[in-house]
């Protein structure tokens, strides 16, 4: 999507071949800076402060992280140090584990001076695969919105709540969430965004941020805001984005997901999850078995001496989805609704 | 309740009769700091400031208002004038108006040099009505968080989740919601109170100063949080307060609180409404036509160029409360409910 009317991606490769370009998340929306990440450890850092972040991006940070520690140390303990160093990095996203593991064993077979080559090849695949899937994400829940619309009269813009930034930003290119609304746009149709402030880390500022640079309008409210907003009917559809997707449906994402999902289902309004195929973990029935992640009081406080607990994550069960958006498809938030788009995942 | 070991309230009549202080709210917790307001338009700036704020506060710091006013112009057009001046302050909280009527309708049919001294004396008399009835509404809750206790088994500290401040810097002692919490914590109840951080103004913050000051055990956590509290069984019940309560036992209370209604009743935990009979306005059925208070973009965000939406308030549906706290006893939120315990108030 673009910066100050300039394409860009939220990650890639250096010229040389020996780094990844980044945009450093943490300075956004004041400042727009991009860092190059040479080694494994700056990597890992970047995912571990959230300078990378959002469940597709992490993945692919980490793909690219392998080829560079596997370019420092390419031997089998490097392989798997590396590997672990990233996996520890955090803990909810699936993408992440999913996306070390890919590296890891594709390049496990080849012999150490083969492997930071192949890891590095793989790493681009990965990232082209998952700019394909937001783009097909964007198709397809394009597709969905635009019935939504027309059911609605079309007399007035669409009005869309979203919950943190699950935008290009967060992923490579297009976003999750955002890419059915990045598409719809550039088609004319008029809409309007509700950017939830997403606290404690204020990730609504890089959605703000994101659909200012690429002249979408939409406002900015406070978390506790959506309850009025559904109330007056000023929400015709949610689109949200996912850090971990069970087999029967369940959405792990941002803290704050769930009880947008519960206003939107008493106000009769569709709640709509972009799911990338990268983000199902299909081994996993029981979201209770998801680590939630716990991050410093500090995000919420720094000036209090006040006692706090900051979860990052929570469930919203499949039963408050009205549909799972994926690259291959819209399906119903079940085994049955993923397994029929997903036909090698049955049984 | 007590800071620093020392009982205190959150408005008191200066010694010399020419003036209130109150606690300034927009320092705490950084900073606990008193302030002399000795005209009408100082006691109106601190109502529109938020230096004070709180539906019962507002109430009173108007009613003294009046009386400041009074002492400045016992005419009639005075009379009218600090009325019109101090209702335009804050639009949602019910307390403001009715506290103002109630002064100007007692001193209205006075000699013009009798007024001031009979406003100071009404304003001094509804500060201790708001009082005892807080005090009241703590044993009335207490006593149904003892029963819900009982039942709960007792094994660990009953978690209550508050939203918003509704304790005695939003009253005078005591508070609506806190006051119960104090009442049980005071009698060795072990209990601990989830605070919700309550964006934009963070209220929450005060919660947890006044919480700790008076070793209450608390934990805070964003606005998005509570989701996942409820959904992880964390919460035994909810106490809020109301800024305006209508005839049927709609609520309207800080934004934020509905979302927090609705996650309870999807977890089954109890949602009580602290709600002094000067929140009810008894000839409001429609909690459509309450005005909600939209305020500064610059509460959201002062450093980001973004369009913000900021309403202030939202409505909690009587159907998603549990029970009305009120200074008669606990009620059904209906109007039959309130009007069992308030019989002048049928017809």
């Amino acid at each position: 999507m673009k910066v100050g009317g300039v394409p860009r991606r939220a990650i890639e490769a250096a010229d040389d071949g020996r780094a990844v370009v980044i945009v450093d998340q943490t300075l956004l929306p004041a400042r727009f800076e991009t860092i190059r990440l040479g080694t494994l450890e700056a990597a890992a850092a970047a995912i571990r402060s959230m300078q990378v972040r959002g469940a597709p991006l992490i993945g692919v940070t980490a793909a690219y992280g392998m080829a560079l520690g596997l370019g420092a140390d390419p031997s089998d303990a490097g392989l798997e140090g590396a590997a672990a160093m990233l996996r520890a990095t955090r803990p909810t996203a699936i993408n992440l584990g999913w996306a070390v593991s890919r590296i890891a064993d594709r390049v496990r077979p080849l012999p150490p001076d083969e492997r930071a080559a192949a890891a590095w090849t793989a790493a681009g695949e990965l990232a082209e695969a998952e700019v394909a899937a937001c783009e097909a994400i964007g198709r397809h829940g394009a597709a969905l919105v635009r019935d939504r619309f027309a059911e609605r009269g079309g007399d007035r813009p669409l009005n869309v709540l979203t919950h943190c930034n699950a935008g290009w930003l967060a992923t490579v290119d297009w976003g999750t969430a955002l890419a059915p609304v990045y598409r719809l746009h550039d088609e004319g149709v008029p809409l309007h965004v509700w950017v939830s402030e997403t606290r404690p880390r204020n990730q609504g500022l890089l959605t703000a941020w994101e659909l200012g640079e690429h002249g979408v309008p939409h406002t900015l409210v406070v978390d506790n805001a959506a309850g009025l907003l559904f109330q007056r009917g000023l929400v015709d559809l949610c689109l949200v984005g996912t850090d971990r997707t069970t087999r029967a449906g369940d959405v792990c994402n941002k803290i704050g997901t769930a009880m947008k999902a519960l206003a939107a289902r008493e106000a009769g309004v569709p709640f709509y999850v972009a799911a990338p195929s990268s983000s199902i973990e299909w081994g996993l029935v029981d979201p209770e078995r998801i680590p939630i992640e716990e991050r410093s009081s500090l995000e919420v406080t720094a000036e209090c001496r006040v006692p706090v607990f900051n979860p990052g994550f929570d469930v919203t069960p499949a039963r408050h989805v009205s549909a799972l958006i994926t690259e291959r498809g819209v399906c119903p938030p079940s085994e049955a609704g993923l397994t029929a788009l997903f036909p090698e995942r049955i049984g």
